[in-house]
């Protein structure tokens, strides 16, 4: 299910495959979101071409809308919106928490008001299973309790305590081994937790690991010491998925702690507010310099948008509030994840993981070009 | 420059062949709008293979967005949108007076206030040419004055006398016979005023004629009327155009009266509210009925909406804001229309365009299945 092929030795990085009921996935692996079913303002071709082999969705959103009889008339989720490749779903856990309103937490689930309509629903860490072995998900995440990043130390403490019991639960309540099951460890920005939570579910046989709970707005240095220590308890040949990372760089320094896979925002809901990124730092559109500028957002980025495209004619697209510029913008800023993540793979494989990940940190850092390697980076 | 290649027997209808400087295309045509330089929600790419070899775009609208200085730098429009096919650029006459504030027509030109930001601007006949050179446009259009569906007879015989100034010194202006210069006819709803225009534009030396100021709101019978009053005049031999009409039904009317150039927000704007066009009548893409239908918007349909996904999804992802619905409707609808263009120009060639246009219409008035000949129209 998971297999290893290169481990880092300087750092924790490593390569590897990991097999869902529908594909093969390389790790490390970046997964776009399509909360609803869509990564927003591109095809599900596009982005099967672009590399992308599996994305994720969102039980919680799916649930309202289309609405779970409406998936299950088509047979899976995958069918219902044409995708060739894998689809993991979250559990909604961590937006009932966030969006729903007057989330109510007992032993047995969690009430909740739905934020389009105001409707109250009940989830169980069974339901949840449910709805995702509905869809037919080829990676399903339990349902857990997001505490929030203010939470206090016996507030996070009992959380976790449902957290766990929750995740025992959604494991007992599969029915099907080919929908992969992953556990979400949390325990807020307290180590002991971190580590308790970490060791508690790494005893149950999940299909993969997920560490939830961070990059909700608190510092680098705590975020990477949270992480190390949900992962120092996680079992090595097991898949490690950081949910929600991030930038470029937090995603590469996360791959150097060990972890495969990562889900995040930022490259199309940046690309929808006019921010591209590239090689040498991060590039606003609607910036006036650009008004007249007849070369590419990246000369030397191979992607659609700027194998076609000028940065004035994206920049006017986008002031004009043309969709095709968000669509054009959310190609750059994927094709670039992608490439990034494509080099990660190798550098691994060749063994230069570390010498990669400053270079390309420190050429985004500088925005100088840097001559020698610049290739490698692109 | 304009090569009729089939008369109707039965009706005005013609099919011909028009070769701008980028390209030759086939008449009728249905040229999409791209009033910035953009067919909403869709790529150059896609547009032209999809079978649209001209675009319109908007001189009004470009002047002010990104800037004349911009769209110079790159050539021309053609380069500075990257498509490949002819544009049409529409002189912003009909925007100036219905989207700017305070137009203020005197003999020399018409001074007017941006709509973006307020700022005064005055175009003259010759600046307008100018414009539209700067940006290589395949075909131009002259300034001229839209009255209004509501001028009395003696606004609109005065604003007849600028705008046929106008078109004289319009064709005066231009420096290069490869953009060619097609002369808007107006009148209004007058229709000794429609064929007094028509019969001194007809004198003058155009590459085509159009036909302005209808399709604002009148009756269907007086729109026919006023065309065919503003056709009587236009010379055989040279391309009209009906500026922009319309539904399915009036273009194969129009087709009919012996029209050859189309063009209209409607296959693309009722996309992007959600309105289907089919063979079989309109969808609204919103109904409820549609929440688990699995069947695509038109099964006979061939587009990349049609083959791909089900009225289901395109309705949850339009419910849902997914910009990729506006899309999927978007090519349904260029699509339909293409496809309706197709036909004609077959069913004029072959001789049954008259039963091919009673057809296509009783069939989406009724919206039922005919059986026979149905392949006919899809």
């Amino acid at each position: 299910m998971f297999k290893i092929l290169n481990n880092d030795k300087n750092t924790g990085a490593r390569s590897a495959e990991l097999f869902t009921k529908t594909n093969s996935i390389e790790t490390p692996v970046f997964m776009p979101i399509g909360t609803l079913g869509t990564v927003k303002s591109v095809s599900p071709f596009e982005l099967y071409d672009e590399g992308f082999k599996i994305i994720l969705s969102n039980t919680y959103h799916l649930f309202l809308r289309p609405g779970i009889d409406v998936i299950e008339k088509f047979g899976s989720l995958r069918n219902f919106i044409n995708y060739k490749g894998s689809i993991l779903t979250d559990s909604g856990g961590f937006q009932i928490f966030s969006l729903a309103k007057f989330a109510k937490p007992n032993g047995d689930g969690v009430e909740f008001m739905s934020h389009i309509d105001g409707n109250r629903h009940f989830f169980t860490p069974e339901k949840v299973i449910k709805l995702q072995e509905t869809f037919d998900s080829d990676i399903m995440m339990p349902l857990d309790i997001f505490s929030g990043p203010e939470a206090s130390r016996s507030k996070a403490h009992s959380d976790l305590s449902i957290t766990i019991s929750w995740a025992k639960r959604s494991l007992e309540a599969r029915t099907k081994k080919e929908n992969l099951l992953f556990l979400i460890t949390q325990g807020n920005f307290f180590e002991d937790l971190r580590i308790n939570c970490a060791a508690a579910l790494a005893d149950l046989d999940a299909d993969g690991y997920a560490i939830g709970g961070l990059a909700v707005g608190e510092d680098k240095e705590i975020m990477f010491k949270m992480l190390n220590c949900s992962i120092s308890k996680l079992p090595e040949l097991k898949p490690r998925y950081l949910m929600g990372v991030g930038t470029p760089e937090d995603i590469l320094n996360a791959i150097g702690c060990g972890v495969d896979m990562f889900d995040c925002v930022l490259p199309t809901r940046n690309a929808r507010n006019g921010f591209a990124f590239t090689a040498k730092g991060n590039l606003n559109i609607k910036n006036a310099i650009y008004r007249d500028d007849t070369e590419p957002i990246d000369a030397e980025c191979l992607c659609f948008c700027c194998s076609n495209f000028s940065k004035a004619y994206v920049r006017h697209a986008f002031m004009s509030r043309e969709i095709f510029s968000q669509r054009l913008l959310t190609i750059h800023n994927l094709h670039f994840y992608e490439k990034m993540i494509l080099n990660t793979r190798k550098a691994i494989k060749e063994g230069y993981f570390e010498s990669y990940k400053n270079k390309f940190i420190k050429l985004r850092k500088t925005g100088e070009e840097h001559n020698e390697n610049i290739t490698q980076f692109l």
